[in-house]
């Protein structure tokens, strides 16, 4: 665990840390400043024998070249967790830290499973039920028509692991539900995925239906996610914007808010990405996840649930296995 | 106007075309099946020379090939009126049927702007103020950079002609902020707009801030316009089940919905699409309007008032003037 990545690190890391060691069969290794860590430590109770601090003397800052700060800066905690995952001295790495490093990291020091041309950053979006795997949401900006089959197979692979979902459905996104709609890259890649017989390819899925929808991973490439993601963010920003100053406007609507109160709350919730904690670099050989860069101590502990979950269900290598046959 | 075309056809295109020439200074043809429009005239009062009818004796439908369709059905309503407007017996078509037909129609009878590589579906997001001009909203999925320099061309124009907006920021969508941001398309986009003196450039905006930016102009290529427009729709439609299921929960929060009544329709209302009453398509030799496939009458006298806004201001002479410059 990068203790010091994060707006709100070290201390929603710490605390999301030894919540995690609480709740979960898990021991911690916290990463940076060892000064600081251990001061905060000192404060709260906390298994002793489950969290070890480990000294890292360089910080990777946001506004450095991601790809720079990983080759040179080999004492800062994204390196030196890395390098543990690699040498198998730790399961898995989280870090609330910088994305481009993050990625960065992932690719050089874990590197890519053979037979994935391009890793994916995986989460989960708020749909109905357990919510739908959405990859790729930001790692590559530029994709091939085997890029996105391959994420339907990995998409596919997390889904079973993590939301223990049985023969899920995965579906392409597109700007009409017929297989000749949309760019040359999505009309290859809905050939090349409705062939693919190592996963449930159930078509394509319009924008408009993702919020609502009972698919259970929704591929799409880098670009293309980032804008669903963040479109969802703004419009959902902006309508508690205006539910909110409605709810201001006059004494009638004040008492409409009072009495609505928890309802509103639970509705931001269920939109939310807190619960699940973070994304998954999928493709790269270990765990490795990138929790909000806002996240609380929650987050933290939910994207460490996250972490474990994944090393159980021996999800990594079931993506080796299946990548070397396609 | 095409009688025929939409949902609601013809009850509501008639009704918005009665309703335009009331408030417009309008002349209207209505196209279609001559028989079924005018028993419809006769039940209600309208300026009889300022509405005349025009019988089409074929139907494109939303199955068809639209390009085939075009070709073949000379007889239908969006032909015969595309080729009005070619030969200026009009000034402008209107129509809520399917997209795809209109946009071959206007490709292959009224054809490109000298200039204009790819003409681009262009339509009001609601942001701030005014609006955002969003282009291209689904009629390129696949675009070249030079596409997305004179998307904003376009767009300016079209900022500054319906909205009245004197100087209007132009922004590409993008994954970052940064200049260096996004696929390849969006890095060599940017670089051609950013040196492009025939309109404002303010750089790139990300998809979170889109809802609720000032920019004028929003630009990016059909696939990602369609996917902003659609992810849009879908979230608002969810979060507004979600405050409705809500509202009804319990007998309290029912109270609280009879008093937040008014409000939460506004909150609908500012984000319905209805009051711009249609798409453009830009960058062809003359004015064509798809209106929403689920148009009201409201919608259709709208769209019917943009199609006059675009000719008062002579917004295709401009286009084409500034096509040859670039």
């Amino acid at each position: 665990m990068d203790a010091m990545g994060g707006d709100n690190a070290p201390e929603s890391n710490i605390l999301g840390a030894v919540a995690a060691v609480k709740e979960l069969d898990v021991e911690i290794f916290l990463l940076g400043n060892k000064e600081i860590i251990e001061k905060k430590l000192d404060e709260i109770k906390y298994s002793k024998d489950k969290i070890k601090v480990i000294q890292c003397n360089e910080v990777i800052e946001n506004e450095e070249t991601p790809v720079k700060a990983v080759r040179t800066k080999r004492d800062s905690s994204l390196v030196v967790g890395l390098n543990m995952v690699k040498d198998r001295q730790a399961d898995a790495f989280v870090s609330a830290g910088s994305t481009g490093a993050i990625l960065a990291g992932g690719l050089f020091i874990l590197g890519r499973i053979k037979g994935i041309d391009r890793p994916a950053l995986t989460g989960v979006f708020p749909t109905k039920g357990k919510g739908s795997v959405l990859l790729d949401i930001g790692a590559n900006a530029d994709c091939k028509p085997k890029n996105l089959d391959q994420f339907g197979l990995m998409g596919s692979i997390y889904s079973k692991s993590i939301l223990s979902v049985e023969n899920p459905k995965v579906a392409l996104v597109n700007i009409g539900s017929e297989a000749e709609k949309g760019s040359d890259l999505y009309k290859a890649a809905h050939e090349l995925m409705k062939n693919n017989e190592n996963y449930n390819f159930v078509g394509n899925i319009e924008a408009r239906d993702i919020p609502d929808s009972e698919i259970d991973v929704i591929v799409c490439d880098g670009f293309t996610g980032n804008i669903i993601l963040k479109t969802t963010e703004g419009v959902v920003s902006k309508m508690m914007g205006l539910i909110k100053s409605a709810i201001l406007s006059d004494i009638q609507s004040k008492i409409a808010g009072l009495l609505l109160k928890k309802s509103l709350k639970n509705i931001k919730s269920s939109l939310d990405s807190e619960e699940q904690g973070g994304v998954l670099l999928l493709g790269i050989n270990g765990i490795l996840i990138k929790a909000h860069g806002s996240s609380s101590s929650k987050a933290i502990k939910n994207a460490i649930k996250q972490a474990k979950k994944f090393h159980d269900s021996q999800a990594v290598d079931k993506i080796i296995d299946y990548a070397q046959k396609m």
